[in-house]
């Protein structure tokens, strides 16, 4: 993939975290799916935020996560998408860019603010969210820029592009440019409840078209409804070239044509907020891949930048993850 | 003071932080001033920031993170400040009223955006800031509510106010309705820079007007253009009933007529951000005076609220601190 420009290009929601404390009460009081997305309009959002404490924002959406993650890593990382030319959106432009995402979608002019993710984290460290798309569900096929898709090695979707329309159209216009130009497609699966709601078309997508699958074990199982992870991992053999698929703290299963392994999680001193785990395996994934790593580093570059964004509040690092995985792994 | 509605009620600038880790050549590249404030129109603001890593956005403001303190403390504190109708003004407008502070300024439909600071943290934990402050610096003496005066215990004044004309009007107007009310005034002197922009006018406030003053040793050496501290300690004895002055890790010294004692620093384990020492001080200290604490014991809390928030990044507490207070003073 050295003919490449970018390592890895994601396409995603363009989202600022608006993280609080609450406690398990608070999730239940209002209606939330503790550790879960649920999807908000925007009058749900500001009743949500009003009753919230108070809070810390920083830049997230899942793919941009794992960009920032790429970034970090010292890799060459792009992003698309879609935010208004508002306070927050110039928040999450500069940061992703400050940390050296190439990020050129054009802020809206008009239609929705941009999106916001408030994060509930609980004192047992889980984060349940909930999400006002914004601008971001406006994001369309036009935002595509495809020279960068044909100079990506890797095109990475986020699974909750599946939910607004015209991100899903612009979801599969990337994909078919990435694989005209005969460049990889990652697909992450995002959320066990948006898998649910468009599970036969995910399930065709991955089939035809995806090349490198992560998902956690709700995830997964959710996608093939097997009664367990087990049955899962059957399901997913074959289907796709690569299937990274995380457990938590039972580390992560990699299935590979007809070989699968385990690869344990990395240990972390005090687990403080689970947002940005998923995300920021994918990206030393990625990034491994991209080096031409072995699946086995690959597993384990991804296990160590969970555990580093899974240390502290909020999903993008606080750390140069290239000095940390030089450290850990060489 | 038990009749009063409030404990406190801040006047201050109402502006969101913007904190990033960056090293002492980043600072003096820009030719920031380290370890104190320096403002700054759009343009120099814009200009910095995209200059900047990636940031967390966190509500600030000297007397609003005071309020935000006293609020943590089981306190009942107001606040006076001025936002604009954009995110940032409903990002502090929501974190001010989650924490229990009263806060009905209105936010400007017009004008400058909410102010927002610009906080570099480098790594031997100090933070050299960069404020714009927009729409803070319209705030006006209509702002003020008498009636909010009249029922609050002691106003606390924020010396940053000193910079915007009609800003520094409403701080007048605000401590007049005090005192009319029978009321104590109290006022932090801020940076040692904008002592020195309003030097006399300060010395004319604090000698005829101030109830207790609020500075750290560098602020009181400015003000009273002294050799050294002790010369300052002198210099301050007589012009105010209070003086709590802050000296960093020697702890402070309360001047009280003709009594002077020193309250040793809390012990922290590692100092992560500096930011919102002083606040978090005259935090502990006011809520200690409007419960008829003594004035060894206001030293004492306002110690344990500074080594709280200098534990971690962000200027606002991360832990309920009337809960801290307990534990450690009984």
């Amino acid at each position: 993939m050295s003919d490449a420009a970018f390592d890895v290009v994601g396409l995603g929601n363009a989202i600022v975290d608006v993280i609080a404390p609450a406690d398990d009460a608070f999730i239940a009081r209002h209606g939330l799916r503790k550790g879960g997305m649920t999807l908000a309009d925007t009058e749900a959002s500001e009743a949500l935020y009003a009753a919230m404490g108070p809070a810390t924002e920083m830049s997230g959406g899942s793919a941009a996560n794992t960009m920032a993650g790429i970034a970090s890593l010292g890799g060459r990382p792009a992003f698309f998408g879609r935010v208004r030319d508002d306070q927050l959106g110039a928040v999450f432009t500069h940061d992703i860019r400050a940390i050296g995402v190439g990020y050129e979608t054009p802020p809206a002019r008009s239609g929705d603010a941009t999106g916001r993710c408030l994060i509930l984290v609980t004192p047992d460290a889980e984060r349940t969210m909930q999400t006002c798309l914004g601008a971001s569900a406006q994001f369309e096929p036009e935002d595509v820029d495809d020279a960068v898709v044909r100079n990506s090695g890797i095109v990475y979707l986020e699974g909750y592009l599946f939910d607004p329309p015209p991100a899903r159209a612009a979801f599969y216009k990337a994909a078919e440019a990435a694989h005209a130009a005969g460049r990889k497609v990652a697909l992450s699966l995002s959320d066990a409840f948006c898998v649910e709601r468009h599970r036969a078309e995910i399930r065709a997508l991955v089939d035809g078209h995806i090349d490198i699958l992560f998902a956690n074990e709700e995830e997964i199982v959710s996608l093939y409804e097997t009664r367990d992870f087990a049955g899962a991992l059957d399901a997913v053999r074959g289907k796709c070239a690569i299937a990274a698929l995380t457990r938590s703290e039972k580390g992560s299963v990699v299935v590979s044509g007809a070989d699968a392994f385990e690869v344990a999680a990395e240990p972390v001193a005090a687990v403080v907020d689970t947002t940005g785990a998923g995300d920021l395996y994918a990206a030393g994934f990625l990034h491994g891949l991209s080096r031409g790593a072995s699946l086995a580093e690959c597993a384990r570059t991804g296990g160590l930048c969970a555990a580093e964004i899974i240390s502290h509040i909020g999903a993008r690092p606080a750390v140069a993850l290239r000095e940390l995985v030089t450290q850990k792994l060489g």
